[in-house]
Formats: structure tokens, C-alpha cells, sequence
């Protein structure tokens, strides 16, 4: 296929017409399609449904030992699942906490109480006059909406393929008191699907922050999450890096099982220091009498080790591959050579991260939408919701059926030729 | 029986040697109670268990409007289970949201929010250079334990056998613009058990309040938490009065389902105005991507509507009121006339308030302690646990057996007589 930049005039214009007839008739199916959102499908739903057999009124509500789960108590969360949660991180049971039915509250409270009571003695956060967070980007919109809503500034850090750009991290860790944070998923990172080499982690571990209470938050939201057998990526434990770096306080990484069990009925984790965790019990215990321990206790005897959860996420993997294949397939026969866009194949994760021409993310996005499809919001992936490139789009393949993807991918495709060639025409 | 203050010097001497020799005789029973916490008792979370057989692999995990309760979504929760704790709460659907396990979290988190967002728009709290709760005293140790630890400063105001003293309310509440809430429990308060009559209840509708953001903490905790089939109390609905007397949005209500349900896996309700509501779910909405739905979804089919709760609330009822009979008959049988204690007998709720005489209360409590009976320290019903005359201690008669009730207050009775006897002999 020739490049698109390439065509003459009259060949752009001539493809415009014919793209815009092919648009007109997408439009014309009607189609309905969400690929809004990382959400996983109602097939792998219904592969763990005997979690929720685990617990009922024949078996005995006590975790192993003897506490009633039921009850009151226990804000660590009950020992097996703790156990099981820091297996799945790769850390010791005595350095995680796990709680309810979602990791974003972990980080949303560990913010907050940040705003309110600083860290491990900090002034809180609240009475500074600037905070700075660094949010490599592409990334997680979530993130960055919670970093926003405390009136966090926000500073942009390039993702390369080896993870966030480490020179322009350790300039601004180690000059600037005000930055407190970066947001980081090491692991087939959202959208990208980058995991971050040893260097990188090793170079994260050595950080020399000028603010005592810098933290990296570190949502190992994608740990076990691989789409092939064979081809995985596997990274450092964070945790022991920083220990080992002599900055044992340095980090919180958080996991849930919400794309292992449950999407809104997992249960969630922090892993972090002795020094970190006593800080976050002293609101804690303040916050809530104990978190959801039947959920808990239903997770722990369900995957009872990390080989359970190894094994239930196979199946996963089994049902969203060809989905990602699908997509992937389609961008390379119909966007190859055209030289209008450029994607990464994950090797895990939820997500397809698609580079557009520059100034044309908006446009199709707009496009998909008017004819059926809706997706994540272009300029999503980057703080404030503002892609200075226009180019990022998010793909969440994993919720829709087969025939509804294949659908919503051609339309894609289509869209993103379309916004393409009228950019070019109109130049 | 002869009050101890008319004894003479001899008599009461005698008496304290008998006591004494009593107490030696207690402490080596090695007794070991715990009577410190409001936990319902195993008994009590037997009479649940088929709510966990409400969700399992055979049944599909839908609600009623065909939400698969599994993934994500829903921040309001889902629409069976707002009506469930809005028809506990006498409020309308639209005016409740449902959450997690713990109403306490959300309490917490509402203040959490006004200290770095404010209220509906007004300046954040932690900006300003002092921030004023009300505290009806005694009170629940927890809610102090928030307000304390968000370093807001707590006015006690006592408390009246028809709810906290409405002209200290009224005259605080308008003159001073830095009081910006006040801890009520309504109904079968805690510790004392009494529930606000209508007169109070309007008057706290009626409210002008200096600040536009103050609101009224309204914990319905014990809404559905009767003792008697007949003798019951029941309170206005204070979302209604307040809208009446044109504040609608003065005031958050809170219940769970946390003694009626599961302790430690319940679920939880907000009710207030669509004003409140909205301003909750711009946080909400960064927080969770959902509470857990699967867990409301088994509350609403089990219970039904607010008929199949009080049906159940029945069997609590006939489960801890001779818990409490025998508590109230031990202390008439032993102190009555005694003039060194006296105590109100609830008719709902989780406890028995006891005022000992001034300056005793601490002196029961360690000398229960130290023959094996742990009662919430003296003290704790009062903000900064500071009882001004050392006198309240509160009972929680629900979690222990029968046996061990029996002789946890055997033990209290004593220890009220020795601690008393002590106190009058060294004046």
C-alpha cells in the first residue's frame, strides 16, 4: 500500500470521496458498540462464578485462623488473602494490607489522606503551596482524574519502550521538592502495554528525592494479566529494589483481582514498608471497622495460591486473545504502509494503544462515535485530558463479543483513513 | 438496701473489706470477656447466612433492570438495593446512594471531602483556620475519633432524654460560622439508647445555621434495632423535615446493614438531597468504578423490602433482649438504692449507658480489666476521651453468650461497689 502522504492531489481526493461514500454507509448500519472502557467480558465473568460458591450458608464463615469473617475487625484484611494478594506481587504477607472491591480507592485514600495528614509526618500536602505529580503518558485517565481533583499540578513524562523516560524522572525527583508522586503501571502499562525493563526499575529504586515524602505509586494493575503461553514479561519487585537501594519507603504498589474475578467485586491490595503501612492504619482504623473478609475469604479459597490464579488467568488469556489478535490483525492489512498511524502489540494488559496522525485523534474519535462506536475519549491518556499531539487512542478490545469487535475495528479503520485524508486534502 | 453515702466510717470500711476480699475471689477465676465493642453476636450472624446463597454459579448475577451486578459501574448502586436502604431510612430512592460495607468509611469520607473540597463549592475546610463539630456527649467513640483525628475541633453538648440539648445546638450552630456539623445518632443513640423526639427533631430542621456549609451527621444505625415486639420508638424522618422547613440541604443520613446483615460484610447507604448527592459523586466518581454490586445484590434478594428486614430484625430482637434483661436485672438487683450508679434501660440499639458516681469510672474499668473483663475505656464517649466527671462507661451486652454476660456483670457490679466503696472511704 503507498503512503498516504505520498498521493498526489488528485489521488487524495479521489480516495476522500470514495472514503466518505464507505463512512456513509458504516454510518448506516447503526451500529451500538462501547469500547469505551478496560471492562472485562461477560465470558470471563463467568469463569470465576464458583468464587461465589466458596461461602454460603453449608460452609463455615472462618478464615483459617478461626476469625469469623463475618464480623467486625481485621483492617489488614484476613491472612490468606493477604498471603495470596502478596504472592500475586511478589512480596512478603506482612508487608501488604488488602481491602475492598477496588485498588482506584487505595490510591484515591492514599492521595487524599496525603492532602490531609502528609506522609509518615510530612507537612499534609494541603498546606503546600504546589504539589507536582509526574504522569508518564501515554496513561491511565483515572490516574490522572485523581491527581486533578486535589489540585495536583501535572507534569508529562514520555513513555519509551523501556518504560517512562528515567533522565527527565530523575531531574525532576531529584531538583524538585514540590513533586511528590509519578503514577506508574510497570506492567503492560495502560494503554501502551510497555513493561518496564530491570534498568528502569533498578533506576526508579535509586531515586534521590528532594521531598522526603515523594512516593511512587506503583499499580501493578496488569501483573498476571499475559495474552500469550509463552511470550510474557516478567519485572522486578519494586519493593525490594527500593529496599535494597537503601529507600525502603519509597513506594506503594497496589493490585487487584477486578480483571482476575470480578470486575466490581475483586478484592484489592497495598504492598509497602512497615513504615508506610503503620502510616496508612493510623486512618484506617479510623475509616472503617474492617474491610469486606467474606469477599476476601471467598477469593482466598477460590485460588487458594498464585498457581490458581496462574491457571485461571490461562483461561482469560484464552478468551481475550484472538480478540486482540482481531484488532491487530486488521490495523496491519488495512493501515500498513499507509503511514497514518502506528500501534504497539501488547503482550498483555487491556488495552491497544494507537498512534494517529498528529491532530487526527479527536476527529476519529468523533467519527466512530456519530456512526455507532463509542471509544475512550481522545486526549484521555494524558493529564488534563489534553494530548498536545492530538494522536493518542485508546483500543479496549476485551468487552465487546468477536462479531461486535470485528465490527467496531473495520469502522475504526475506516475512520482513521477518512480523518487522515481529510487532513491531508484540507492541508 | 442502704445508700452508700449514708454509711458510716465503720460500716463502710467493713463493706470494703468484703469487697475487696470479693474481687481477690473474681480475679482468680481467670475470666477472659470481651464486652468493649457492638458486635453482633455468632448467634445473630447465623440467622443470615442464607443471604449468601442468594448469588452463587447457578444463578445469574443480573439485577432486576439487568445490570450484570459482576463488572463494573454503577457508583449509586444498584437500583434494588437503594430502594432496600431508602425504605429503611424512609427516604426516596433517588435520594440514596448505596456503598461498600461500611457506613463508617462513608462518613469518614464525607468529612475526608469537606476538608479538601468543601462543601457544594464553600472553601475547603482545611483552609480555614478552624473547623467545629458537635458533640452530643455521651457518643459514639468513633465518630469523635474522625472528627479528632481531621483536627476539628469537638464541642460537647449534653445530652437530654429527648436528644442532645437543642438550645446549645441552635444557639452554637447560629452564632459561630466555624461549626460546620454536628454527630447525631437519632434513634437508640449510642451509649445511651435514646432516640430523639419530634419537637428535637424539628428543631434540628429548623436550624439557621451561621455556616452554608454546615450539615447534620444524622448515623441511623440502629433504625431497624428494636428490643421490644411492642414498646418501640420511632422518629421523624429528617430529610423530609428538613426539606419542609426549607433546608434540604442541611442534613446527610447514613445507615447499614452492618447489625442486621453481616458486621464486617454488610452494606451501606448515604441518603440526602440531590444537591449533597451530586456533590458526592464528583469525588464518588474518582474514588471506585463501582461498589461492590454482587454484595448488594444478595442483600436485596435475600431481605426483599423493608417487611423481610424488620421480619429478621425480629429474630435479632429475640436473640439479644435477654442479653440486655439480664444486664438491667443484675444492675437493679445489686445497685439499685445504692445511690453509686444509675443507668437507662434502652429500648433498641447495641448498649447500656451506666454513669457511675463521679470520679469512678476509670477505676471500674481497670479493675474489670484486671480480673478479665475488657469494657470500652471509661472515657471513650466523650470527644478527646476525656469524660469531664470520669463517670460514663458503656456496656455492650450483644456479642458475649449468656454464661459469659452473666458473669461479665457479676464482675461489673462488684467492681462498681469496690471502686464506689474505695472512692467514699479515702474522701
Amino acid at each position: 500500500m503507498k503512503a498516504y502522504g505520498s498521493l498526489s492531489r488528485d489521488e487524495l481526493l479521489s480516495l476522500r470521496q470514495d472514503l466518505e461514500k464507505k463512512y456513509e454507509g458504516a454510518k448506516a448500519k447503526g451500529l451500538k458498540l462501547d469500547m469505551s472502557r478496560g471492562k472485562p467480558s461477560a465470558m470471563q465473568l463467568d469463569m470465576g462464578m464458583e468464587i461465589l460458591d466458596t461461602v454460603n450458608s453449608s460452609l463455615p464463615a472462618t478464615s483459617e485462623d478461626g476469625t469469623d469473617c463475618r464480623n467486625y475487625g481485621q483492617p489488614d484484611g484476613i491472612k490468606e488473602a493477604r498471603e495470596l494478594m502478596g504472592s500475586m506481587m511478589g512480596v512478603l504477607t506482612e508487608n501488604v494490607i488488602v481491602g475492598g472491591n477496588s485498588s482506584l480507592s487505595l490510591m484515591y485514600d492514599m492521595v487524599s489522606r496525603s492532602m490531609t495528614h502528609g506522609v509518615m509526618g510530612s507537612t499534609p500536602w494541603c498546606l503546600l503551596e504546589k504539589v507536582r505529580f509526574l504522569c508518564p503518558v501515554p496513561g491511565y485517565d483515572r490516574h490522572f482524574a485523581i491527581t486533578e481533583h486535589f489540585g495536583i499540578e501535572m507534569i508529562s513524562i514520555p513513555m519509551n519502550p523501556a518504560g517512562p523516560d528515567m533522565d527527565q524522572v530523575e531531574k525532576y525527583v531529584s531538583e524538585d521538592a514540590a513533586v511528590k508522586g509519578i503514577w506508574c503501571i510497570p506492567q503492560y502499562s495502560n494503554p501502551q502495554g510497555i513493561s518496564y525493563s530491570d534498568e528502569t526499575i533498578r533506576r526508579f529504586a535509586a531515586l534521590k528525592p528532594a521531598a522526603e515524602d515523594f512516593r511512587i505509586y506503583w499499580d501493578n494493575a496488569y501483573v498476571v494479566h499475559h495474552i500469550y503461553e509463552e511470550d510474557q514479561d516478567v519485572i522486578l519487585d519494586i519493593l525490594s529494589e527500593c529496599e535494597k537501594a537503601g529507600h525502603p519507603d519509597m513506594v506503594y504498589e497496589f493490585c487487584s483481582t477486578s480483571k482476575i474475578s470480578f470486575a466490581g467485586a475483586g478484592i484489592c491490595a497495598v504492598a509497602s514498608s512497615k513504615g508506610n503501612l503503620d502510616d496508612i492504619r493510623k486512618s484506617l482504623s479510623l475509616q472503617t471497622i474492617g474491610p469486606d473478609k467474606l469477599n476476601q475469604l471467598r477469593h482466598a479459597r477460590y485460588f487458594k495460591d498464585l498457581d490458581g490464579i496462574k491457571a485461571h488467568m490461562k483461561k482469560h488469556a484464552a478468551s481475550i486473545r484472538p480478540k486482540f489478535q482481531a484488532v491487530l490483525e486488521t490495523l496491519k492489512n488495512e493501515l500498513n504502509g499507509l503511514e497514518i498511524g502506528s500501534w504497539i502489540n501488547p503482550k498483555g494488559g487491556y488495552f491497544i494503544s494507537f498512534e494517529a496522525m498528529p491532530g487526527c485523534a479527536q476527529n476519529i474519535v468523533s467519527l466512530c462515535k456519530e456512526a455507532g462506536v463509542t471509544l475512550t475519549g481522545a486526549g484521555a491518556t494524558y493529564p488534563y485530558k489534553k494530548d498536545p499531539n492530538d494522536s493518542n487512542i485508546r483500543i479496549a478490545p476485551t468487552f465487546p463479543t468477536a462479531e461486535e469487535l470485528k465490527q467496531a475495528t473495520d469502522l475504526f479503520v475506516l475512520c482513521v483513513k477518512l480523518a487522515s485524508v481529510r487532513k491531508l486534502s484540507e492541508q
